[in-house]
């Protein structure tokens, strides 16, 4: 299995079977080493504020630390020298968020929300990223920074 | 209206009519000026990784957010010197979270968590709460501290 | 008093006259409405791993909330419709940091730092920036989010 | 070496050799697995307001963190089977913060400043602690949360 074949597969997963990825409706729109967005259409189930429509706190959280989380672990696979299974399954079972800041900016309305991440700390044992949401109109919604164990 | 049944009020709010907290599941224990208490029981949709069926990190974020959220409310209310509903609304709209940290200490097993917010800062336009995830063998999955605008 | 005079005011005043700014050898760069930029230049006391003679994590967020901090001062009276002295001075009086996060992403080697900020929620009340610190060598060592009171 | 020489060696060189805890005039009280107390006196280079006279931020953040730092490290010595002086060395030699958050909760007024840590998970290659720090009126001036690489 190459890097990419591997990346692809996680990515797949992130998208298709983790299951409260898929009850808010989370679309992996892009994800590469470099970069990675994440799509939400909104739904009346989302909704936090009932006077006003908008996003729940909860389901931003949520999507930070996905895009933050699928971030961390495509880069650490492109970091890997060679794709070794075994250790790799290894490195797998201790991967997970350690801590995460949000900061709601703006109140979430929108019908769409785009959700963009990149790693700003690469390390062997623990990498930081840095998460925004958007939505269609471009507004910025909230902020995350968020790091996780990944090896 | 007394401040009590102002509490008893946003505390059924919280409990039965915002769609995404009926969506994971969240109940109100208890609601008061000293302490909120919410509780989920796990589910399948609630899963973030299937190889080990623990809580997804999104839902840990959300209970912690909504527990603190609730209790800053409160608190406001709490300390109000009368309730005068127009001045209420008033600052019920600019109410919201401005920023919350989490930290992962242990992977969410558990069939039925707990989650409790207490103030540590009261202000008047600013509150800060502190917040933790236990499972029913209390074991703490996770720590929360966000700030509240309050007024 | 113009508001361009009065940042000038607020910028020497953070430069010259805040002792544990001046201590540290805190120096303003440049402050305007758009960008804060800070510069400090190593010296033995300010080590804090003795093996490798790196800054210590305290002048890193030392500098990381003073350069936000300025920013956000800088950001609210720009905003300010007219200067009224009397509403200003009331203001000033409720401004300070609620709190910040730092991300420490590399160690802090390095013969001269610079820190930037910029804000990234303009509110009435409450502000937030992000800030950065680099080496000369333009070596990201440090980000930080902060938020500030600010009327 | 046993441990507890282990220990003592290294709330020493805390206490008496990092500089810029001299500086600041940081002293440790007690640095045990279960607990660090710090204790700093004011002084007029510390202040970071000069109309109220109060503690600069940056000296906050800068206790809560080498009180959070000291606990993790201590808390991992304290569970190490054996020391093993080359093992340890390398040990050492990653430890470093990685994020923290500091809630300024109210102005830092004070004579006595005293700062506590407790590690909240205890990681082969992370810890997590908590601090506050408190006045000699017993009052609450801030509290924090770290993340700190110990392996």
């Amino acid at each position: 299995m190459t890097k990419d074949e591997l990346i692809r597969g996680i990515t797949r997963y992130f998208h298709e079977q983790i299951p409260f990825n898929t009850l808010l409706g989370i679309q992996v729109v892009e994800a590469n080493a470099t970069r990675v967005e994440l799509q939400l259409v909104m739904k009346p189930e989302l909704v936090g504020n009932t006077h006003h429509g908008i996003l729940h706190g909860g389901v931003t959280a949520s999507l930070l630390d996905v895009a933050g989380g699928l971030a961390a672990l495509i880069n650490t696979i492109d970091k890997l020298a060679d794709v070794d299974p075994q250790g790799l399954q290894k490195r797998m079972q201790n991967i997970g968020t350690i801590d995460m800041r949000v900061d709601y900016l703006l109140p979430g309305f929108g019908e769409r929300f785009f959700c963009f991440a990149e790693v700003v700390r690469h390390g062997h044992r623990v990498a930081v990223t840095r998460m925004e949401l958007l939505n269609e109109k471009d507004k910025r919604i909230a902020l995350g920074t968020a790091t996780y164990m990944v090896g």
